[in-house]
């Protein structure tokens, strides 16, 4: 899915929501089995009951990792379940590591699994992103600055040139890659630093995880959008977990839907 | 496995050779299928010829996701045929991420594939390592600084205290764990920095990759062991690609025991 793709898909949905599926088998409502079958039937109510309100599903890789192989088939049959086109499927792997390593991780993820993207880790530089971005129609989203307390310890350093480390971090990343290829992950509880990382890249989308359970505001986040909007805001637990009923898809939908109509008016 | 024991495992073997098993379908030699079953084979036989020159082996994760459901079960299989106690047993996976999908990936590797070790990334920072550490028995491996060319673009940037960021990386991780639980990567082709890293974490093991194909030497590494070695040497391509034919265990075995000789003079 490329770069025009995308934005008509949220000037048709009038959404820029991203569905993060953390689908853990000790979270899933009761009447579910708490094994990979019942992460997959999970999946799958989610899917349909939030497809019309998200342009984006973000698969969080360790969730179904942690179940061995059943959990690498649910994963598997999980990108089955979207429909081509109507979703950026987002593996949120955090992958990285040297050129040749990086490009086994791109084959399992772009060639086998058909993901459209994967969240990769800057940490060791040029030639652990490289690989992802040759790809054509694929979409690498590095790590900028993230939205949990640890980001103080890297990369939120003073440099010696009057930087932090994640400016220089999304400045090196930026001319390895395009605004159509590549994107930034940009904690929503960062506020303070928008205009900083907007100032680098004025015109990169920006997977933002962090609105509602972890302090982040959607209002906030109105600074941050490009001319085509720039923006994928990441949800997870609040849909997802939004109920435990047999009840938790329709219970999801309403509040993706409550998110896509705040998105609306912002758009 | 703690210190004590891969210390003894160490001292008993004269090795500190860590071999990498980073097994690639596509380079296997021409009598086994390039599949998942032939990386199986391959492994079984590496590490049959080999367990006696060494003292752990590092499995690297992506080689055997891009095979998916079958890599998996390969992995699962390979962990298997290596016997306890006889080799530290390194998931080569560099993973990062918030704590709570940190468990996850823990949960993955040290509960599910009783893997020894698993190396982490430490760009998101304390509560993305720590989730690992809390494992007893096992060891967190954190990049430090890296052997790629990669390395310039964050690790080493200079930050305002005078310091670089792969150093200020290593401290703040070191507070995190102990020497009995956390070991740092370190390449080989890095030797100008050894004694920076040296005097933060004088007594932490190291696992170095690097020596061999990507230039780093053996012989370089005298410095920075401890009285108890405190050093895991990578080899991958060198030893278990040695050879293509029918042959290839064999001469692996040639090649680690010769690294393995190297190593016991450096004893």
């Amino acid at each position: 899915m490329n770069r025009t793709e995308l934005v008509n898909l949220i000037r048709r949905k009038r959404s820029f929501l991203c569905v993060g599926l953390d689908t853990d088998p000790e979270k899933l409502p009761a009447h579910l089995p708490k094994d990979a079958n019942g992460v997959l039937a999970f999946n799958k109510a989610i899917i349909e009951s939030t497809l019309p309100y998200t342009v984006s599903y973000k698969l969080n890789i360790a969730f179904y990792e942690a179940m061995g192989m059943d959990g690498w088939k649910a994963l598997q049959e999980t990108i089955k379940l979207i429909p081509k086109g109507e979703a950026l499927i987002i593996a949120d792997a955090k992958r990285g590591d040297i050129g040749n390593t990086a490009s086994q991780y791109a084959k399992a993820f772009f060639d086998n699994l058909d993901c459209d993207a994967i969240t990769v880790n800057p940490y060791m530089g040029r030639d652990s992103v490289e690989p992802f971005l040759s790809y054509k129609g694929k979409w690498t989203i590095a790590l900028g600055l993230t939205s949990n307390i640890g980001a103080i310890d890297i990369e939120l350093l003073d440099l010696a040139n009057g930087r932090m480390v994640f400016e220089e971090a999304i400045e090196s990343l930026a001319k390895l890659g395009t605004t159509d290829n590549l994107m930034f992950v940009v904690g929503a509880t960062k506020a303070d630093y928008f205009d900083k990382i907007r100032a680098i890249i004025p015109e990169h989308f920006l997977l933002v995880p962090g609105v509602g359970a972890q302090g982040g505001k959607l209002e906030d986040l109105k600074g941050v959008m490009t001319n085509d909007c720039g923006l994928l805001v990441n949800s997870s637990r609040q849909i997802i977990y939004a109920d435990g009923s047999e009840g938790f898809a329709e219970k999801a939908a309403i509040q993706a839907e409550k998110l896509q109509q705040q998105m609306a008016k912002m758009l």
